[in-house]
């Protein structure tokens, strides 16, 4: 045949001389080009990356526009953009800051800041996002389990309460680390980080921190002064019992719970008449608005009513000095840089992807990753807590008709507005309000039904989900992250190393030999034993039960081999299609299996090992014990080969 | 067709009147019955271990002597032992002992126990062994990696120095665990444990394990009284260069030197003579003689040189009462005993598996795991630490003759006598002959040899074996450990989320279609785009890569794809025949990609799905979506279909 393997020169070179009487395509297996070394691929993949952002232009002016172009898409989109898009947008983004800004509020108070850390973070990173980003369709603005999973975080580190300069400082440090690894995962694609944590999971932890999150409310809900740091649900339920059983004020209690009522009817009725949406969408601001007024009028303040209080009027200030990148806390402050980063990151692909699927456009991974990170990093430098994609506000901003992301900026400036002339006026909010806001939001973190159907199609799946779920509720947001991942990764090695030995059967009218166990309808061959190792791999971890189980099956320890105990299986066809790694540990394995079996007197033949098996097996030596001229291409050549060699051998036998 | 689904009451069935038109094997595909669930595979694991051991015999004797022939495999073959048999074991044993009594006191030093113990753990072990065990060649007693290991990590918990009794006690307890470990992987068939090593990390771990330990060695060899307690390469060499500075005795390094000298001086001989190997096995005691005699009557103790001093005499005093199953220790201990444990089989099957191989016959891992737990049970029950198979004396067993256990028991035997008389002689015996002989076995544990074969073959086995053996050099054994096993694991989960996407082509004169890359001679099929996906998962962590892959190919992102850009891609099909698990991050991205193409207007099929793949994609009803009719049993299938479907479209479209 035409191929020769000349780039290998330590390989010999097998030709028909060797191997008559064998069908020519035969000589394929044994003569193919020497596989790629594993490294090319990654090194592909970094030369990719650098070469990426300008296509090759051909001047260095186009490939200034043209990187120009790539990271700021706004100044592609932006040339076309008309008044009929600006109107809808800007309808969309108002809608989006009446519920931001409550939802901001609240979120920084899960985050254990300040009220305004919330606006803040809900101004700059929009305004950056809607330059670079390339979602249509994402509200940008602090989210429920970005916010937990920073304060349960960075709490174990220093106590928010007793000393809040340093806790912001840390804040705002991890958020940059955040920034800095997001823009890094985008300049070097390393997208695949996002997808360490399944689909599975995420339903499972973001279920069990939505219910976190929750308990969490009631301090603000009860009006509890003292509340446990610990976020698992045992501790917070001890927290909520000892509080109760000293003497409390139900006024807080009352008003939150009647604002959370009125937002959730609000919201079921915007749900059956799609036109009324945006009733549900202002109700938190209108309930914010209300119950202020109700306690500066009723005075409830003086009666036990918690109010938030102190609000700082005023732009965002700078934080680039609270920044510290040196000091007895870098090394954690990364770590949680890192967690936020990836798990916002895990969010907004989410709400990103399936928005883009509905409206038929593609997102840009590795630009969306960029455009995040920028956004966190001057986030950072600007006293803003991590933002990413929200769930709920972006499902607004998608209902309201958002075209473009100056929903984004229209919000942002509404916020600046507010945070210019509006923040007096929160000196009267009481606490139990942003509970309530938040609790209202979280019913759509719960995602039940998606749970149902996890567990229909993939039982392992659900088990991952559940570990995270369960992980978050009764451990920490950290274990239950580490549950997810660990369930995840043993998943793919159980999977891996399953090795189950299929016995394969002739697919009638057919060249083909499928399992017997898959195609009842397949028959055996007489005198023959087919057998597919369905594993990528023969390495140290499955090598020596793979060979047991391949031994055992000759020598009728499977109930298939017993039926036809008294024929004498002659030939043993490996069908190794499905391996495609195998490793020192494997090879000698398969030479023993040899050994043993034409010690038994049975040959070993072997169909359409992989392009690295193959390889790998010339390497060692392996293909000269077995013998190359028992190696084929598919399993029906060697079956036919199979058919002749064993009718010699019964003639020999019997002479 | 004959095959129908009837198990699965919730999947529809698909028959011919649905998908006219094609071949009727395609069917298969998609009335396979339901795949046994993953657990099956388990609970199947678990009935064959409860009920293998007895074979289910009729009657409850015919059970116990059944179980008792299993447990005890000397009962088999002890009635046929003859007196050429035992001849030859005689002889081998009596050679075994010569060299095991002291490599015995050696590794004693080394676990930093005193001397008899190393003796005890050659008696008891042994004995138990030679009854129960299934090699016939394996010689038990302590080796050198355990004992480093056993040393290493107990001096972490309490000083030897300082506390011997409370040291020793750990050491007994960790040596129970280590046998109810071993006992228990043997029971419940969990010998997978022994694989969690690969080849190339044990071959790394030994190599970095032996250097450590001839660091070690340098204590005894130079005379240091005050040692690191570290392993790491770094400590030890900074600690010798320290005591060499100080005023420092050279006669112990003299005496080490040169009997170390004249025991490798007397093996190369040995290994050039096969005749005279005996010679080479008996070196090391009569080192032992001639330095303790040498010491005697020149009295060096008095100058200098160190000696061993306090030996007891007498058999193995009990020890029931130094193991603690409680105290604050239990989990650390316990630990301790995992590792040895599987350290420890991973050696004695190394051993026993190579002999075993050359000698023609196969070793029970299950039964063997249960005698070496056994013995190690009743070992720490008597004053042993860990035993095991070991590499140097097993070798010399094997060349000395043998042919049953019997060898190990004429071993413990002579242990036995030299306990009881020959202990006192062992006063004078300087400290640094047990150094020379303990550096003289290390040779044969660093394996240049099979590292470079393991380079040529696989440079990811080679990146393990290297992380392992710079882990133990640099770190400590624990380190080592940790990262082969954590490289192995990391190489499994790359290769199989290595998600390349393959081109296929169809080898000429047949109707398979292979990777044009690793078969060069394939030829491409016009107005087609043949992809298989060469990952054995299409899951969270490579779904989102694999699909934006496939697209790149069809938009024309690959070179192949580009050289026929005047061509229009009508047709994708998609062979899925190495992907066996899918999961629900999987199943939408495969959606996705459906519906991105049949926007472009293009076809996809999918030929030969998994056998849990078709039926999860049954479940999650995305054959329905991409439509029973384009799901096809093989690639030729698919390519027939789309040659009319492919024609007629063009008709369409001219028309």
């Amino acid at each position: 045949m035409g191929s020769s393997s000349g780039d290998s020169a330590s390989v010999p070179d097998y030709d028909g001389s060797k191997v008559s009487a064998r069908p020519e395509t035969s000589l394929l297996v044994l003569n193919a080009p020497e596989p790629p070394p594993p490294w090319q691929e990654l090194s592909g993949r970094v030369r990719r990356a650098v070469l990426a952002a300008g296509n090759r232009p051909s001047s260095s002016t186009k490939w200034f526009v043209s990187a120009l172009l790539g990271l700021f898409p706004i100044l592609r989109w932006g040339r076309h953009y008309d008044r009929k898009s600006f109107r809808r947008d800007l309808m969309a983004g108002l809608t989006l800051a009446s519920l931001g800004i409550p939802q901001s509020i609240g979120y920084a108070n899960l985050a254990k800041l300040d009220p305004q850390y919330g606006l803040y973070s809900s101004f700059v990173p929009p305004l950056i996002y809607a330059v670079m980003g390339t979602s249509r369709d994402i509200a940008i603005g602090p989210v429920a389990v970005v916010s937990l999973l920073l304060s349960s975080l960075t709490q174990k580190l220093v106590d928010p309460y007793t000393h809040p300069e340093a806790y912001r400082s840390l804040v705002l440090t991890a958020t940059f680390f955040a920034g800095i690894f997001q823009a890094s995962f985008g300049f070097f694609r390393l997208g695949f980080v996002v997808d360490f944590l399944s689909h599975a999971t995420i339903v499972g932890f973001t279920g069990g921190a939505a219910i976190v999150i929750g308990l969490q409310q009631l301090k603000g809900l009860l009006g509890i002064n003292h509340f446990t740091n610990n976020t698992d649900v045992v501790s917070v339920i001890k927290a909520v019992w000892f509080a109760v059983h000293q003497p409390w004020n139900p006024d807080n209690f009352l008003i939150g719970c009647s604002f959370l009522l009125l937002i959730l009817i609000v919201r079921s009725i915007g749900l059956r008449k799609r036109k009324l949406f945006w009733l549900a969408a202002i109700t938190p601001l209108l309930s914010v608005v209300l119950s202020t007024l109700l306690v500066y009028l009723t005075r409830a303040d003086k009666h036990g009513v918690k109010i938030i209080r102190q609000v700082k009027e005023g732009l965002n200030p700078s934080s680039v000095k609270q920044i510290q990148l040196t000091g007895p806390f870098i090394g954690e402050t990364a770590k949680i840089g890192l967690i936020c980063a990836i798990i916002a990151l895990t969010e907004a692909f989410a709400v990103g992807r399936s928005f883009a699927s509905v409206r038929g456009y593609q997102l840009d991974g590795n630009k969306e990753m960029v455009a995040m990170g920028f956004m966190n990093i001057a986030g950072s430098l600007s006293s803003c807590y991590v933002a990413t994609g929200s769930f709920s506000r972006t499902a607004v901003n998608v209902s309201a008709g958002c075209e473009t992301t100056v929903s984004n900026m229209v919000m942002a400036i509404t916020v600046f507005v507010s945070l210019l002339l509006l923040m007096k006026l929160l000196y009267y909010t009481p606490v139990a309000i942003l509970a309530s806001i938040i609790l209202s939001a979280l019913p759509g973190l719960i995602d039940i039904k998606e749970a149902c159907r996890i567990w229909r199609v993939d039982k392992m799946d659900f088990l991952a989900c559940l570990g995270a779920f369960l992980g978050v509720l009764f451990g920490s947001v950290e274990i239950g992250l580490l549950t997810a991942v660990i369930i995840s990764f043993a998943k793919i090695i159980i999977c891996a190393l399953g090795h189950k030995i299929e016995m394969l059967g002739r697919i009638q009218g057919t060249d083909i030999f499928y399992s017997m166990r898959q195609y009842p309808s397949a028959v055996e061959t007489p005198n023959l034993l087919i057998l597919r190792i369905d594993s990528p791999f023969l390495n140290f971890m499955n090598a020596n039960s793979v060979k047991e189980r391949v031994l055992a099956r000759i020598t009728g320890g499977c109930d298939a081999a017993k039926e036809r105990a008294g024929e004498m299986t002659r030939f043993v066809v490996l069908d190794m299609s499905n391996v495609s790694h195998i490793d020192t540990s494997g090879i000698p394995a398969v030479e023993e299996m040899h050994r043993k079996l034409t010690s038994d007197g049975v040959q070993l033949a072997i169909a359409n090992p992989g392009w690295q098996v193959i390889h790998k097996m010339k390497l060692a030596g392996l293909v000269d014990v077995i013998g190359a001229e028992w190696i084929f291409l598919t399993v029906s050549e060697a079956v036919e080969a199979a058919g002749g060699c064993g009718n010699e051998e019964d003639s020999s036998l019997s002479g």
